[in-house]
């Protein structure tokens, strides 16, 4: 099954890709290496969870954020590439996740977005993956993912 | 026009290409990509801009920031490839802007760095970024940089 | 002489290499570069190094924080390749480090990483490095290494 149905049997909907708001651009293909620029939980153009973890939001909403962020993702490697089926493997994830004083379960809110590339791309979804609590992010959001995929 | 004459018609001039302090170094080809490590805003030896953005710095103060930090990463560059005109394109930008609690402007203060790639190198200079506030960075600097190159 | 070879004669022996708790994995290879995941200071499948430098450890303990994370990167690495003469170079390493208020040596705690790479690997050790400081880590943390190979 392609990726592109596996997305529709989960009943996923990719959201428009978001529009960088300056001078760099979504997504840089490099040889078979697709880099993407940060990825922020967006949704109608807003960020959808801002706050800390620890803090402002529970690991729940933490995951939720983790998981609509990767949808951004998805739509931002979609329109570059025309089809997720191009792409052969997710290679990298850093999960940049905005952490209160003691806040120190930022793989559990990743997870959102982990489980959610293996459910669609299986093997291939399993990637490498750093979790880092951030001080701040921009906009106030609470979750930012920096992706690398190999594509064919 | 060449990225060399381009920083001249610009009147941009490089500093000297900053050493590292340590058993690393500035950069590293493989393939045709060309990592750098984290470069600070280095003028004469000494990190110019320290402290956090919002508490020691305005944001116009953190674009400077940025900007001499990418001119150090553009001296490490032609140091390493002898000219800038070898960079085929500027890959990847993630900018660590030392945030203090509550300042969410960190894509403000890396425009500073994306705005002059562009101007230098035009298209070949749209990037991928990723903003991330730090809680600390070295020598107490106010923004790193960390640049992925592609060079033929 | 191989780099097992001077693993032995460094008397350094690696961990067991730390296994992921997700849904992600050590090591990715995409061409001749092998991503790792972020690896902590794992002793028996604990963190041994907890909490932030400036505040509960000596920037000492963070170096031995941070050259007992390399070993469990080069576990991760052996256990990826079957040997670690397989690297042909050490691309990159990106260094988190837990931060309290006013920490900024995060680059003297990376020797401890950087130093023993270069002890290891000779020239092909010299990588290219970024020290920043985190909010946070998981599982209170004090440090983490991300980290790219090349190999052949």
């Amino acid at each position: 099954m392609s990726y592109e149905q596996k997305l529709k049997e989960l009943q996923l909907k990719l959201p428009q890709p978001p529009k960088p708001l300056a001078t760099y651009v979504p997504a840089v293909l490099v040889g078979k290496l697709l880099f993407l620029s940060g990825v922020l939980p967006m949704r109608d153009g807003q960020v959808a969870f801002a706050g800390k973890l620890g803090r402002d939001l529970t690991v729940e909403q933490g995951m939720e954020a983790a998981k609509l962020s990767l949808l951004n993702v998805l739509a931002i490697a979609k329109q570059e590439l025309g089809t997720l089926d191009r792409i052969t493997r997710v290679v990298k994830v850093v999960g940049h996740v905005a952490s209160a004083e003691g806040f120190v379960q930022q793989p559990q809110v990743l997870n959102g977005a982990s489980d959610l590339l293996v459910a669609i791309f299986g093997e291939a979804g399993r990637h490498v993956r750093v979790a880092v609590g951030a001080a701040e992010l921009p906009r106030g959001s609470a979750v930012e993912l920096e992706v690398i995929f190999s594509v064919s």
